[in-house]
């Protein structure tokens, strides 16, 4: 297959090296002639570019670029092709950018890739990045099924998992085991900043390893954590009202001492647990 | 110095462990008299009882009882002792234990060597627990200064740091590394598990390495959460109604669209955390 990849980074750069050692032909475009003339030297790409005179002839568009930039980089490429290649996205929200993207384009499907590292750009780009990842796609009632099909099959090329599901669904699935962790996780640590020096002193002698992963995506990158909340700010917003009420729970039987109905909910928490632990 | 350790657990067993090759004679005292054959056959102890007979002329006796069974382990041993003979206990909670205890004994001094495997039992008790650990020691204003300088050195003894400090102050800062991060933790898996089907189902096929660090603590054995929600409830409920705040103004900020305060509010998270990693 003729695959264009818009974003040469860790993403863009990783899906390049995975499925041009799978035999598909892949353009890469990206903004730096450095980041093309790495791409082509390390053999992530057969040709690169840093204008769109070479998307012609392709049946599949991947735009790795940040979520802030995907709609305007599809309304930049779009002259470029033909009116049935395939374009899907790796953004980590889908429900704004389909509903965007798809008036943009009908042949326009959402993706989600759920792998990367704590790296980022070309020079991070790795073979077998998304073995055994899940590989979301998230089309409408207007998606046409043979596209879906072909999708399936690069996301079987990248030896990862494909799921089908509704964008909202996803977002409301991320927003649970990805951004909510976040607010929650950075939350726990504005709490204790808040503490009088006595207390947190000694708290940040005595933190282990309780305090070390519970309070881990909290303290990560502030950039991707506003990108969440900004992105997904509907679905996040309604799994943090769920939460509160949760945490609301907890606090009332604590204040009532019903420690039996409290270990019954910790039990319970700790055999579903077992069940998000792929 | 002759020192007796009551309970050969995790906790007493590796005490004995540690103490007994730094040169201390340890008499053990367990309920199960396998217990105190395994104490005596692996080194742990230099002698081992059911009974309390053999407890004059001790310097030092260290109770590692579960914390329900402290104050009334003391108010059974302390016939047996010399009125000089100091007794510290190793509960994670402190204000209360104090309390009680320090009205049963006068050379009471509460202790906690913040030290633990996911094990229990005299067969887990290992050589080097404490190497590197802090342990808090909690005197009161009656305690004798030659007492805690005893107990300090028993934890260099250990290999362990020793740390003196208020008990409220110790109990307000364990709450906030460790028994607010289980409360925390479960609400989210609680939260998650109150979504229909198609969502949970998704969100347990997606979670990776972020919900399941976030969750982690949450998903515990539910009795030391009860026993930790139970035992430290005045400073676990204070920590939970602040974390409540914390969570609130996030939820505000997302509300009102505020990046740029919420990007300073995670900036901040991330720039203080690594204050808490050791």
């Amino acid at each position: 297959m003729k695959i264009g990849i818009v974003g040469l980074g860790l993403i863009g750069g990783s899906l390049g090296i995975d499925l041009r050692s799978q035999g598909h032909q892949i353009t890469g475009i990206s903004r730096q002639e450095t980041t093309c003339k790495t791409a082509i030297a390390k053999g992530i790409v057969d040709r690169a570019s840093t204008k769109f005179d070479l998307l012609q002839d392709l049946e599949l568009m991947i735009v790795c670029t940040p979520i802030s930039a995907i709609a305007s980089t599809i309304k930049q490429i779009i002259p470029h092709l033909n009116t049935d290649t395939i374009i899907t996205d790796v953004g980590s929200v889908k429900s704004p950018i389909v509903k965007e993207c798809s008036q943009l384009w009908s042949n326009f499907i959402g993706g989600h890739p759920m792998a990367g590292t704590a790296e980022s750009g070309i020079e991070a780009a790795q073979a077998n990045l998304f073995t055994g990842a899940a590989y979301v796609f998230t089309p409408t009632e207007q998606t046409k099924p043979e596209n879906i099909a072909k999708l399936k099959a690069i996301a079987l090329d990248l030896n990862a998992v494909p799921y089908i599901c509704d964008a909202q669904i996803h977002d409301r699935a991320v927003s649970y085991i990805s951004h909510l962790p976040v607010m929650i996780s950075a939350s726990l640590i504005q709490a204790c900043l808040q503490e009088p020096p006595d207390t947190l002193q000694l708290a940040q002698i005595l933190a282990s390893s309780g305090f070390r992963d519970t309070s881990r995506v909290g303290g990560g990158n502030p950039e991707l954590g506003v990108m969440m909340a900004k992105y997904n700010r509907t679905e996040l917003l309604r799994s943090l009202y769920s939460y509160r009420d949760n945490l609301d729970e907890i606090i009332d039987l604590i204040e009532a001492e019903s420690w039996d109905s409290l270990a019954g909910v910790l039990k319970v928490n700790g055999e579903e647990r077992s069940k998000f632990l792929n």
